[in-house]
C-alpha cells in the first residue's frame, strides 16, 4: 500500500480497510491482552541481552518536570511536583524526628501521558471496539482499563530494540520536517543505510528529530511550540501494513503521537492509532528522547541494543510514564 | 561491629560512630551526585547483562493503586487515578473526534514515594547536611532536590542484582517477625546457603516476608494492617559497615522502610537511613515485591540476575517510582 | 410515614414508594437545574439579610487539611496540600525576583467531597435516572455533569438558615448515639423546644453531635474511628415527607453522609439520598462544623439566621467544597 | 503621593518609603493574624446586611476549569478536575451498591490561586519579613503557613462591599488598557460619578474591564493570551496612601494581580504587594468576575452591596479560591 493508495477524503474507507488487511484480532485468543508484545518470548530477550558488548546504558527518557511541553489541551498538563518538606525544613526546625534526622519528600500531580510513555492498548478504540473485539466500554470505565490495564503488560516490554535515525537518514539537519510522512520506503532505506534488520518481536525506535529543534527553541526562548498536539513528522498511514508484515513488538518515536501530524486525510485524527491499537494489538511509545541513543549508534554503527522499557504498573491505566533505556 | 556494641540510649553517638567508620563523603570528588552508584561501571553492566541465561523477566513492582498500603501518614496517600475520558465516553457520544476515533487518558495524583521506588539522595539529611557534605537547605527547597534530584542517577540503576531471600533462609515460613533486625551475620548466613557472593557495585534485594504476610491481610479482609510506617522485619543498624565492605550498589527490600522496626534504639526514627544516606551515598530502594523473583531463583538455585531499575527521571525528585525487573 | 411503615427487607420498593409520593420530578419545568432551591426567591433572601442583629459571623465549615477524617474509602483521601515556594525559600534565596520580594504559593489535591461541602444533583441516581427525570449517563460523564452542574446552582445557596440541634433536644451530652435515626418528631420536638419553624426555601441545619464526638477522639489520640463512611445518627428514611412537606430548600447535618448509618434497612446504602437527590432535587450538605452555631444560638436562645453557603463554582462539579457562614 | 513622585530606576526605595508611611505592622498587636481585616467588626457586618435592599444575589466568580488563564506560569496550572465514577458508569453497571442507587464523585488538583481567590497575609514577603514584622521562614514552611494560614481570617471576609467601575468611569468601551496605572485620582472620579463613598472596613471591588476584553478573546478562539500572569490594568503604585488612609479592609479586581503592570519602575515585579501584604496587612483578591455586578450597579445606580467572600478554609493556605457574592 502507498501513500497515493487511499482516497484522502475517507478516512473511514482508509481506516477500515487498513483494519481488515492488518487485523490481529483473535490471533492470540479470545482472553489476550498482550497484542503485539506476543511476539516476544524468552529466547528473544536472552538473545536481546548478548546484544549488550560495552554495558553502556543510554537514557531513552524526556525530563519529567513543569518545563515540558504540555500546554492543557485535552487536560494534559506538564507534571506538577511539590515537596511535602524539604532540606530548608530541616534546618530550619526538627521536623518532628529524633537525634538529628531530616527528610525531604514530595508529591506529584500528572497526567499518565505527559511526558516519555507507552501507549496502553486501552488507549484507543475504533468505533467502538477495543483491542481484540472487545467492547471499548466494557474495556475502559471510570475504573481504568479493567481488561488491558498496563499492568498486563508492563514486564513484557523488554527486548532488541533497533534504532531507525531517519531523521538523518533522509534529512541533511537530522531533522525531518513537521509534517513529513516517513513512508515505508523510508523505512527501509533507512535500515539499509544502517546496515541492519527489524523482526518478529523487535522494538522499533523512530527517530524523527523533531524533539531537537522543540529543545532548542526551549532553548532560545522561543518556547516548545506546537510540539505536544501539533503539527509533527512522524509515520505515514502506510507503514501499518510494514509494521504488521515486520511483527514488531512496537514502535516509539521523538514526537508526541507517532504518527504524522497533520494526517494524511482531509479530516482526520490520528488514524494510525485508530488502526493499530485496536486492530494490531501495536504498543506505541511517545515523547521518547532518541538524540543520544543517536548519536552513540552512529558513533559506533550499531543501532541494536537490548531495550529495558518497562512503565510503572498503575493498575487500570491506558498509558503510563517509562524510564526507557537501551543498553549497549 | 555487633548489635550489642551500641548504647540504645544514644542514637546520635551510634549515628556519629558509624558516619565516621564508614563516610563516602569525598570520595568521589566534590561535585559527586551519584554516591554508591560510581561502584557501577559499564564493565559492571555488561557481566551483569551476560547473567541473562533464559530471558525471563520478573517485576519486583507492587501494584500502584488505592488498593495500596498507604494511610496517609506524613502526607502519604495511595496513588489516586482517575480518567479524563473512557470507553464509556465513546460510546456513549463523540468526545470530538472524527471517523470513528475514540480514546481513554488518565491522570494521577500520588506521592513518589508511595510504591515501589528508589530513594533520591537528597530523601535524608544528618545534622543539617546532606549527601557529600552539602547543606541540606542548598540540596532540597521548594524546587526540589536543585543537586542530586533523581534524575542525575536514573539512568545508572542497572546492574548485577543479588537476591537475599532472608526469609527464607531464617524462618520456617519464609517470613520473618516484625521487629527482627537482620544482622551481618544473617545476610553471611543467606548467602552461604545460597552458595552466591555480593561485591563491588551490585544491587542487593533483600526479601524479608513482610510483604506476603500483609498480602494475606489484604486478602482476607484484615487489612494493610502496619505495613506502610509501621514494625517491620529490617536490616540492623550493624549492617552499615557490612554493606560499606561489599560496596553494594543499592539496597533494596520488601519493605516501607528497609531498617528494622521498631529501631534498635530506645527513641530513634530511621538510624540507618541517617547514615547511610547523606554519609555512604547508598540508594534505597523500597516496597519491592520480591516474592515472585525469591520463588524463581529457588526454582532454579540462582540467585544472580540482571537488574533494570530505572525511575522516573521526575527533575528535582528526592524519591520516583520505578518498575524493576530482574532478567534472568 | 413512620419508621415501621416500610419493609426492612425491601429497600426498592421503599424508595419507589416514597419517590412516588414526594416527586418534584417536572414540577419546575423540564429544564430545571435547581430542584428545591427554586423555593428560594429573592425576597426570602432579603428577609433572611434582616435577621441579622448583631453581625456575627459564625463559619460552619470544618478545617481543610490531611488531619481531617477520610481515609481512602472510594477514593476519597484528605486534601493534600503543599508549596510551590515558601518562606523559608524566600529567606534562602532569590526566588526569581526584584528588590527584596518573597513569596508564597500552594497547591491542592482534594476529592471535592472529602470535607465540607454540598452534593450537587448529579451525585446520586436511581435506576439510571438523575434528577428531572434525565438519564445518569447524559448528565454525568467523564468531562462531569454537564446539565446539573453545580456551578448552576452555586450562587443560589443564600437564604434564612435554621438550626435543630437534635442532638442537645434529646441527647443528655448533646450527641446523638451511632446509628440513631432522627425521625419526623424529632425533628418537630427540637423545632418546638427552640419555639422555631421551618417552611419554605429554609436551609434546614441538622445537628447531631457527631463531630463533637469524632474530635474529642482525634483530640484524645484515638483518631477519627468510623466518622467518614461508618456508622453515624442521621435522618430517618421517614424525614423524607416531612422535608417535603415543608419545602425546605436544602439539608445539612455536622455527619458524612445526612442520613443514619447503618441505613433502616438489611441490605442498602444511602436509600434517603436515593430518594431526595433525583426525586426531590434536594441539595445535601455535608461534614458541616455546626458545633460553635449550636452554642451560639443556645447563648441568645435565636436558631435562625442568614446563611451564605456558595460552594466553589466549579464546571461540571457532582460536589463542591463551600464555606458556609451563619450570620446572626 | 503623586505617580510622578517616585524614582522609577528605585523601586527598593519607594517600597520603602511607602512602607515607611503606611505601616500597620504592630498596629492590631504582635499577635495579630487579621491586619485590615480588623477595621472590620460585627456592627459593621450589621449596617452591610441593611444594605440588602431586593435580595438579588450576584456571583462575583469566575468558572473553575481547565479552560481557564492559566498557562503553567510559575507552577500554576488550571484546575483539573475528573470523576471518580460517573453516570456512564452507573448506567454500564452495579458500582458495588444496592437497590438501584448511582453516584458520581470527582477529584480537583488545582493550584489555590488558579482562579477567584484571596491572597492571605502570608503570600508575600519584603526582604524576609512577612505580614506584622515577623520572619518569613518562621510564618510559612513547606508545611504552609503556620501562622496567618488563610484558615485564621476566612470568616471575617463578609461586609460592605463598594464596586469602583473605573473602566466604565474612565473608558469609553467600560475596558482600561493593559497598563493603565488607576491612580488615587481616577479611584475619586469614580467614586464622586458614582455617588458613592468608601470608609473604614469596606471591601474595595475594582472593576478594570480586563476580564470582558479577555473574555471576547476566548470566545472569538484567540484565546485569554497575557490575561493570566502578563500586561493588566491595575492600581498604581501611588494607591497604597489612598487605600490607607481609607481603611479598606480588602481591595479586589477583575485583573491576576490588582495592581498595574508593568508596573510602574523599570525592573520590577508586584511592588505594590510587596508593600501591601506584609506591611498594612490588606487581603487582596484576585481574578475576580466583576461584570455582572457592573452591570447590575449600573441599573438601579447602586454600587454598594452585602459581600459574601469567605474561601475554603485550607489549612496553612497562603491564598484560597472563593466564591464571593454581592447581595443586593
Amino acid at each position: 500500500m502507498s501513500p497515493e493508495s487511499w482516497d484522502r477524503a475517507d478516512p473511514a474507507g482508509a481506516i477500515a480497510s487498513a483494519a481488515d488487511r492488518c487485523s490481529n484480532v483473535g490471533r492470540w485468543g479470545a482472553d489476550d491482552v498482550l497484542g503485539t508484545l506476543n511476539y516476544i518470548d524468552d529466547e528473544a530477550r536472552r538473545r536481546a541481552a548478548q546484544l549488550v558488548r560495552t554495558g553502556q546504558v543510554v537514557s531513552l527518557s524526556q525530563p519529567f518536570d513543569s518545563a515540558g511541553p504540555q500546554n492543557g489541551w485535552r487536560g494534559r498538563t506538564n507534571p506538577v511536583r511539590t515537596m511535602l518538606t524539604s532540606g530548608l525544613d530541616h534546618e530550619h526546625a526538627e521536623q518532628g524526628f529524633f537525634h538529628g534526622l531530616g527528610g525531604a519528600d514530595d508529591v506529584v500531580f500528572m497526567p499518565l501521558q505527559a511526558a516519555t510513555q507507552w501507549d496502553g492498548l486501552g488507549h484507543i478504540f475504533d468505533h467502538g471496539m477495543a483491542w481484540n473485539g472487545r467492547r471499548a466500554g466494557e474495556v475502559v470505565t471510570s475504573e481504568g482499563d479493567l481488561v488491558t490495564g498496563i499492568e498486563t503488560a508492563a514486564d513484557r516490554l523488554v527486548g532488541r530494540g533497533v534504532l531507525l535515525d531517519v531523521g538523518r537518514a533522509l534529512a541533511g539537519d537530522g531533522e525531518l520536517e513537521d509534517g513529513y510522512a516517513i513512508s515505508p520506503d523510508d523505512l527501509d532505506q533507512t535500515l539499509a543505510r544502517q546496515d541492519v534488520s527489524v523482526g518478529t518481536g523487535d522494538f522499533v525506535l523512530v527517530r524523527t528529530g523533531q524533539l531537537a529543534r522543540a529543545q532548542r527553541g526551549v532553548a532560545d526562548g522561543s518556547g516548545w511550540g506546537t510540539y505536544a498536539g501539533g503539527p509533527a513528522p512522524g509515520l505515514s498511514f502506510a507503514t501499518i501494513d510494514w509494521l504488521h508484515d515486520h511483527q514488531v513488538a512496537a514502535v516509539a518515536t521523538d514526537t508526541w503521537g507517532v504518527e504524522v501530524r497533520p494526517n494524511e486525510f482531509d479530516e482526520a485524527f490520528q488514524p494510525f492509532h485508530q488502526v493499530v491499537i485496536p486492530h494490531l494489538g501495536l504498543f506505541l511509545g511517545e515523547l521518547w528522547d532518541l538524540d543520544t541513543l543517536a548519536r552513540e549508534c552512529a558513533a559506533d554503527d550499531r543501532y541494536e541494543f537490548m531495550l529495558c522499557a518497562t512503565p510503572i504498573p498503575f493498575t487500570g491505566a491506558v498509558g503510563s510514564p517509562v524510564h526507557p533505556v537501551a543498553i549497549r
